[in-house]
């Protein structure tokens, strides 16, 4: 009777994403960030009205909600468009104008540790006064007393961390992504959670189940993170749980349960499993979603979790009872429903020395197929492409673009070594497992150098500038999303609490003149001609708007037909909805127009 | 510990509008039309969770949701940025982008009247091609034939009701607000459903109980509306049933229960019955707001409203059981809960000939009390001033400001005489109403003339624009929103399809030359002395941007401080939320500023 046509392609962008959430001790309010109505702001549910509430307006990205255990107040940390330099507000339990509690000049960074359980006593981490390595700071709410706890020195060192009773808290101190030291401090003496410090290794998510015993993720001595404990009173390091090659993420302890919940990675899918300490039974738990973006369990051992799958946007979840799990919010495709997108199949192809290299090919439907293929190699670099729902990849392959991301060597989730493989090799083996991906792509007859564009972001817009500047004839076209250009140049620019792992990272100005320049995209302007869109964040930290400027005025320079898109308001990565439907409109504007 | 500052401005901005909602048959969905995310768009709610999803982004007005029974598709109005030509679209049953269905040039109007059970069928009205008189069509949707069923002639005439066998409509003609005819059409005969056709009365809401039997909201012959009812088959009409000294302002049958649902006002306040058409029991039902804006009945007997209260603003609420109603929405002024706003008493003082006058007054709370109070002459005029939740009303009153509304003559819900008092006379009775008003608050001690500001909007506007004419002496400052500020200009610009009652509701340009001048705010431009600010909407309908562009360019020529703040993309009200927050903050800081 009456037809309708194909979904728009804002439709796709009115999801929204829910970057973090809290859960109050009563379990009778959830708070969320979430940029339902176009920017990020707080949004509640009271239940058991599921109907959110806006909790704050505040149009900034939030990294962190903390309840008062007692219902008094709730705090959260909030950046300025999209600067990243954290602060710490507090908000009243009813919702309201979040006011500054814990903040300094724009650039001083503040990150939340700890709040004690009769609200009193904040713990938490700053960049003043030292902005590489950090210190360590205890504010007294009663009496506003702020007093420092531990200077950082060498590494950027945060607060991970704190002994019920206060005694002892425990630091992590950041070498590298792949190189990370936790300490436990008692009365100002430091002792090594791990055996042996020379080791490079990861430590994260340390829990105290009482004052004296602390269990941690780690992969010391192994590829794979594992949960091992630390014994306070023997000084004793032991392995407690391996889960056979999968990765440990998060590890999440309940008390009233004596239960682990513990989350791992397994290339582009994540699991979740309990661990029973009394038991020591590990136990399996489906999960609604492919990935877990952020797992909560509250004192009574009730289980949410923020997720998505590659079909499935960002939302909140409650496990109502073993494999039954609620959807607490409802973050839609606008009239499009998961069966109408592209799950990824997980192909593997072998790379130029061998090394075998996982990627999602996500195949445009035959109905909509347009025959072109989007090359997308992913940021981090030490991350990974995983069955995550990314609006723009759903629209892109609604318009008939399919879509090919591989997890070159550095990407998480396939063993440390695999990780470490990116450091001090930016542009090498990563790039010639990209050139080896589209290599197999065209063997495999799925796509052709006339019918493919790489489009990366971060990372991925540097290896698509590398891309674009040594390998143009394999493509047509490139979108280089906040992607660094010279890696000169970005040494000096990244924060300054990134500054102690760079020479690991990524090497030494100096010591790798000779590798950085090679690596480096700007070094091949005289063979970058394909047609280049470059989009960038006006106050992008990580990757600053210099690293853009200077590689579009030099293609400009050269005759290259370039586009620059910039957007005045906005960090690393689009939070604002407006400015996403921009980018990605003129993203396929300039696919379209390259066809 | 942590003290919180008073609630900020915008707070009470952040509530929302919910204009009107539909129920799926299987009562599964609910759609409704809100500006949640900032501007009026529809989102809907897959019950048992709650948490609503976006079902269509327009970013525009929306007049009407419907469903196919069969949940096919699902129909709705569009208006373009306040312009109120709505036309009619139809959307996936899913959500999506809306498709024209019935749509036409810019400034045509297309009015949903109804669509047959087999959702085959939708008839509808329209002013192509009869701007002031409209004409009713049925459109086929399996053929897309389009039928002209009947032509308006003498006054806009709407169809308001079908019979279950499409044997017969019942058409609305409009001679005035308080002159309205109703007919039932057989077969292009037309058969007056009250007795006589020259006295003036109303009728609304008619509902066919059978193909024979139709039952009505009517005045004829009455103070208050009462329901009536026409018996097809004898031609009959008869008296059904009359609430003492409240007007029966809706109607809505339920079949299965063989009741109907009756909604009555009695001046500031609204009541709910139901009333059995077996037993001819009557029963009162508590509601959980004093205002209802819609209420719904589904076929199964759920009771279904969208309301609102002074300190309660729109929600959606679903009768569980006898007194229990769920609320669907959680729409709150952001962390101020309804104990912290402030319900109005209402008063009532006598007029310059003797008449009473109710008024609402909302103190503001002692802590905060400015000693200023605000004037609010409503607008309509034939409409009231109510206990209806006003996000500007309660921003100004916790910004100290007491408020002061009277239902001068000429508003509704004080019998069909008090309402037509107006009718004629738009500038002297209501005029001397409020003047005795504020005289009333003089006496009272309540505020002095420099202690008080008139403030209004529509009729509102006008009635403020001629107090600063006619009585700068009272009171300090002047706001006009979309005011009337020329009787003779507004006469020729309101929308085509109102020019047939302004004869009766206002007056003729010729005949009453003089009232009309005496009555124009412009007549009185050199006593128009107290500063004043002009807020218009470009595209309104009804009081068009010549009214505001002529006072204020008056204004300024005598060298009066007046300020003018034009609305782009707004019609006859503010349904973007951040031009509501403009507005109201340009208010605020307006009238701090002439304290």
């Amino acid at each position: 009777m009456i037809q309708f046509p194909k979904p728009d392609v804002d439709q796709f962008f009115r999801t929204y994403t829910i970057t973090n959430f809290a859960v109050s001790k009563d379990e009778k309010k959830v708070i969320f960030s979430c940029n339902l109505n176009g920017k990020q702001n707080l949004w509640a549910i009271d239940f058991p009205n599921q109907f959110p509430y806006l909790f704050a307006q505040v149009d900034q990205q939030c990294n962190f909600i903390k309840f008062d255990q007692e219902n008094r107040f709730v705090l959260a940390g909030f950046d300025k468009d999209g600067d990243e330099n954290y602060q710490i507000y507090a908000l009243p339990f009813e919702g309201g104008k979040p006011q500054p509690l814990i903040t300094g000049e724009k650039n001083d960074k503040y990150f939340f540790a700890e709040l004690t359980k009769d609200g009193e006593r904040l713990y938490y981490v700053t960049s003043k006064n030292n902005p590489q390595f950090l210190n360590i700071h205890r504010y007294d709410l009663k009496t506003n007393e702020d007093q420092i706890l531990q200077k950082g020195e060498g590494a950027p060192t945060f607060m991970a961390a704190l002994a019920p009773d206060e005694s002892s808290f425990v630091t992590i101190s950041s070498l590298a992504n792949t190189y990370q030291l936790a300490n436990v401090v008692i009365n100002g003496e430091k002792h090594l959670l791990t055996p042996n410090k020379e080791e490079v290794h990861t430590v994260s998510d340390p829990v105290y189940t009482s004052e004296t015993m602390i269990y941690f993720v780690t992969n010391y001595g192994e590829e794979y993170s594992y949960i091992a404990s630390y014994d306070l009173s023997s000084r004793e390091f032991n392995e407690v749980l391996k889960i056979e090659a999968e990765s440990v993420t998060t590890l999440k302890w309940n008390k009233t349960l004596n239960t682990f919940y513990i989350v791992t990675e397994k290339g582009v899918t994540d699991y979740l499993y309990s661990y029973s300490l009394a038991t020591e039974e590990v136990t399996i738990h489906s999960i609604p979603t492919d990935i877990i973006e952020q797992l909560t369990i509250t004192e009574s051992g009730s289980v949410f979790l923020l997720g998505r799958s590659a079909t499935i946007p960002f939302n909140i979840f409650r496990l109502k009872e073993e494999n039954n799990w609620e959807q607490l919010t409802t973050n839609n495709v606008l009239g499009i429903s998961s069966q109408q997108m592209v799950e990824p199949d997980v192909v593997k192809y072998k790379s130029f020395d061998g090394m075998e290299i996982e990627a999602l090919h996500f195949k445009a439907k035959s109905e909509v197929d347009n025959g072109y293929t989007i090359f997308w190699p992913h940021g981090g670099p030490q991350a990974a492409e995983r069955k995550m729902f990314r609006a723009m990849f759903q629209c892109f392959l609604n318009r008939g673009y399919s879509i090919f991301a591989p997890n070159f060597r550095g990407s998480t989730g396939y063993g440390a070594t695999f990780t470490k493989l990116v450091e001090g090799d930016w542009g090498e083996g990563p790039r010639l497992d990209c050139v080896h991906g589209i290599q197999w792509l065209f063997d495999q007859k799925v796509t052709s150098p006339e019918k493919l564009f790489v489009v990366g972001g971060s990372y991925g817009g540097y290896m698509a500038l590398l891309l674009a500047g040594r390998h143009a004839d394999l493509f047509k076209a490139t979108v280089d999303i906040f992607g660094v250009s010279n890696l000169f140049t970005f040494l000096n620019s990244v924060p300054e609490h990134w500054k102690p792992i760079m020479k690991r990272w990524l090497g030494d100005a100096e010591i790798d003149k000779e590798r950085l320049k090679k690596d480096s995209p700007i070094t091949y302007l005289e063979t970058m001609t394909n047609p280049m869109l470059v989009i960038q964040g006006a106050n992008d930290p990580r990757v600053v708007k210099e690293e853009s400027d200077q590689i579009v005025a030099a293609l400009e320079k050269n005759g290259v037909d370039v586009e620059y898109l910039v957007l005045d308001d906005e960090g690393h990565g689009f939070s604002k909805k407006h400015n996403e439907i921009a980018v990605y409109e003129k993203m396929l504007e300039f696919l379209a127009r390259h066809q």
